[in-house]
């Protein structure tokens, strides 16, 4: 870990790199190639050169200042990260904080030059950062990095081997996926069509990798027209076998680099289809030439409606996961008082148990396990140097997921350690009003997800509490635990791609958190599924997919309705019928303990 | 009535006209020199040209084609109008139904001329128009309209006197206003302010007129700076005495016609507010040298905002128009069987009833009297050659409302006339839920309005039910019963003013309609006030302001929940208890009766 002397060295190389160039700011964003959630450390640059290593944040230095933008997520561990370091917290969302665009153009003089690397910005962001420096008459230069020459030890790009995601895990054949891709590029006129998110690539071609944590995808560019498909990658990370399968269908493999040239190449009257939120400016520098027509990507949309098999398998993956879980919770139930539990043991154990079932490849995400007052921080990560041990009295919030060969798990669940205070039972109870609220909407088939959040949130507002975070995102089938388009979400923009359409998959997790006290989030997956269709038109309901009891020790059941019992009794002996022939001994008494009927 | 042969012989003239000014298109709109919602027959130019009535629909006429645009709720109303017309129905909205723009961009030739009188036509509807028939090389001509010279006996405009609204009924001075919108027109930057909009103008003013049907407006304009205001309007509608009191408030009365002039006097240095949506391009054509900045009127938000005193007022209007809904059930009931009654009767009764309480100007929109199958047209309106005859068993819906000096009202209630059935009840008790969930609904202080429309739809999608119309409009204190700016509808977009704000009185009326069988709407107006203030923000809720029970004998009560169950009772002794003292005789006994709980 860098200490706060090799950051004012960083800063002062990279202060010198900037005059040297003629430039007066740089920006280092929390961004890759490949405009990811998760960076391979390659990518890190923010990390490397401010030593604050939250997910989330944008540097910003200038000759006089240093400052980072974060969310108020992250405000208390940037203040500690960030000490003695010269560099200030930027509180992001705070009230007069300015973003970081517009505290430049109150800042720097006219005709001042800010660097933002072109190869990690995405061409929407591009416009946002353009429109908001060029009215105070501020030059955005995004054809270089001045990292460059001053991170020595910069790391290599991850080049972990790429595999096949094969049947009975794959439902889809690579030849169908394209097709389909080339159906849409077709209605928006386009013959060409470049892909720079790994994981629309990596479901286009059925194929998985291990680049980045938690997500299964690998570093690579895709460029589809309607007579070749080409991927483009590091040539160590595929087999000469694998390499053979894909031409087969059609797709030739090409170096990572390559993708420059190609695009390149395209010619004036030929038509690319790129989604501006998914590309970066550096990359399409090499596509000067061709004409363009701008969209989400296809295969977003594409991969969001999973098929009748990928449900079929994702329900054996939920089974799986729930039995898991069962014997993580027996094991916690058991072990409470007589051995040290941390945070940090929970994680080791929960991933332990799923390690153990059929199908599990890795964590979905970083596990949060947070107990007490860590609960409120809704994305709280235990570490080595600060974690708290389960004891006494308190409320633990377990939020994990696993990647399993035949579907992607998220799951949250609250359990009580000592007593249960009436306060805790009503905010329970009030957010999983909200989660059996949602769970059992009906709605028009195609209405915009954001417009079903009020659902989840009206029994929470009306205890007068509210929560910082959206209620639903989109998982993948074998694939990142966030996609897209869908959001159940009020404070997202309503727009043409925010349809709930059947076969999505998408969580369910409204929560309540109290800063210093605890903190309560009840989250399942469910599947968006005909519900009728009627004179008034076709409407979709949810499937709930996630199998795990909802500890009813923590419920005021005074605050249920009878609908609302009845639901968590019926869940509750669904989960028992369906995990009950995959746990034995301990696991399985504890399965029939917390599925009793309320 | 004109006749096939009038609208045939009108056409003509018009395509001659349009032929000597070498234009190729005339396309009438519903709207008038105030964009206002009902139209003073004087700009009811497409109704005279087609012979179509109803309140929405854009005509438009080629040298070989008229057709004319309305929504789904006219279709049966447009082809029984138009038929043997020559005008073809254009089913607006339906799909592969383009619009008229549109339709036009298509058909027209690349050179072509379309006039739309710009007197009608606000900036913001020009903009539309001109960017679909521009993308095709079509001029849209707005400087004149070609009716001009062929409607003889087009109405001179309404001339109804001004009044002046009074204290204690009037609850904020013209001084307060008039400093309101100052402030807000600093904040835009605004020396000046134009005012097109009949209702803002009445409420700056403190003004009342009789100029169009239920709304309590005049034609007038007004044109406001910081040092003085000056309201637009044929001088022969005001007293002395009245333009002495606004002369003493610093308002100066001009004549209607010389807006244009005081518009064309503005420099160039001067600074105009206008609402694109509020404002024509024929009056903007004037200011042309002005700066302009647009934005919503300022107006809008400040009245939607009712005051402590006004909603006292309101609560009191109330109080007035429940006792005589009280009065005419009493008498609907008791009448049933012993004497004919047609749903033109109960538009009179309901009148009659309300013109004998205290406070009462006129209905505040054409009342809906619905039986049976007519009920599920949601605008139906009775007329002497088309309505039905209460006989029978079948669902009777009734939407009407008052002016009152002190308040607007506007409640829909259905009851049952003869045998209810299981499935009216079922549909009624879904109707009814929603509109608890939206009464019972808290959320936080300045949420989007739209994004509260799932909560009263969800028990109505559970039902497989959809309705077509939004769940909430505001309404205005002795003004408009539809104004802005917030909406509780999904479909409305979610803009900077979507929030909804303390003070706001807002309609609460979710419906279902079964085409050929019944409809359902049940309608109680509504006003955000404070719920509570807490660690996560202020929260508001909803107080129900109307007062009038709501039919039990359609509810199945075993669909209610012990919480919607209990909120209807207490709303009915709540009911019972403030109108009570206002009814006596057959009233109250019916009032006791209905207001039983469940």
């Amino acid at each position: 870990m860098a200490g706060p002397q090799d950051i004012a060295e960083r800063l002062r190389a990279l202060r010198a790199a900037l005059r040297d160039s003629g430039l007066h700011a740089y920006v280092a964003l929390s961004s890759d190639p490949h405009l990811s959630e998760y960076l391979p450390e390659r990518w890190q640059g923010r990390q490397w050169l401010s030593g604050f290593d939250g997910s989330a944040g944008t540097l910003v230095v200038t000759d006089g200042f240093a400052g980072l933008w974060t969310d108020s997520r992250y405000w208390e561990q940037a203040d500690n990260a960030l000490a003695n370091t010269g560099i200030a917290t930027m509180r992001a969302g705070a009230p007069d904080v300015p973003g970081p665009a517009q505290w430049l153009a109150g800042q720097l003089p006219q005709g001042a030059r800010v660097n933002i690397d072109g190869d990690v910005l995405s061409l929407q962001a591009q416009r946002q950062w353009h429109d908001a420096l060029s009215k105070s008459g501020i030059e955005l230069v995004h054809d270089r990095d001045a990292l460059d020459g001053i991170w020595a030890s910069r790391p290599a790009p991850p080049s972990r081997p790429v595999f096949e995601h094969l049947p009975p895990h794959a439902c889809r054949t690579r030849s169908e996926n394209l097709a389909a891709l080339r159906a849409a590029m077709r209605e928006h006129g386009a013959g060409w069509h470049l892909l720079s998110s790994l994981d629309d690539i990596a479901w286009l071609f059925n194929l998985r990798g291990g680049d980045v944590s938690y997500n299964p995808v690998f570093l690579s560019y895709a460029l589809i027209g309607h007579a070749e498909a080409r991927l483009y990658l590091a040539p160590e990370k595929i087999s000469a076998s694998l390499r053979r399968a894909l031409a087969a269908d059609g797709i030739r493999v090409e170096p990572y680099e390559a993708i420059a040239g190609a695009l390149a190449g395209l010619a004036e009257d030929q038509v690319l289809l790129v989604d501006p939120a998914r590309t970066t400016v550096g990359l399409l520098r090499a596509a000067e030439r061709a004409g363009k027509v701008e969209a989400l990507n296809p295969t977003q949309l594409l991969k969001s409606r999973k098929n009748a098999a990928e449900i079929d398998n994702v329900r054996a993956a939920m089974e799986q996961d729930g039995a898991a879980l069962c014997e993580f919770f027996a094991w916690f139930e058991a072990a409470q008082g007589a051995e040290r539990i941390t945070e940090l043991t929970i994680d080791e154990k929960i991933t332990a148990a799923r390690g153990r079932r059929r199908g599990f490849v890795s964590p979905s995400f970083g596990t949060i396990a947070a107990y007490a007052a860590n609960g409120a921080m809704p994305h709280y990560h235990a570490t080595e140097d600060a974690h708290a041990v389960i004891e006494g009295d308190g409320l633990l919030l377990i939020d994990s997921g696993g990647q399993y060969l035949n579907g992607t798990t998220d799951i949250t669940r609250v359990v009580p350690v000592g007593r249960v205070s009436a306060e805790q039972k009503r905010d329970y109870t009030a957010v999983l009003k909200g989660m059996i609220a949602l769970s059992q909407a009906v709605f028009p088939e195609g209405l915009a997800a954001p417009l079903l959040d009020a659902i989840a949130r009206a029994p929470i507002w009306r205890s007068g509490a509210e929560y910082g975070h959206g209620t639903g995102h989109g998982v993948g089938y074998f694939m990142n635990v966030h996609e897209g388009p869908q959001s159940i979400a009020y404070r997202a923009t309503v727009t043409p791609h925010s349809a709930m359409l059947p076969g999505m998959i998408t969580s369910n997790e409204p929560g309540l958190y109290r800063p210093g006290k605890w903190g309560i989030r009840i989250e399942n997956l469910v599947l968006a599924t005909p519900a009728c269709t009627t004179e008034f038109g076709s409407f979709l309901r949810f499937e709930t997919l996630t199998l795990c009891p909802i500890d009813t020790r923590c419920v005021d059941a005074g605050m249920l309705s009878a609908d609302e019992r009845d639901w968590l009794n019926r869940y509750h002996e669904h989960v028992r019928h369906r995990l009950e022939p995959l746990v034995d001994g301990p696991a399985r008494e504890w399965l029939l303990l917390r599925t009793q009927a309320i």
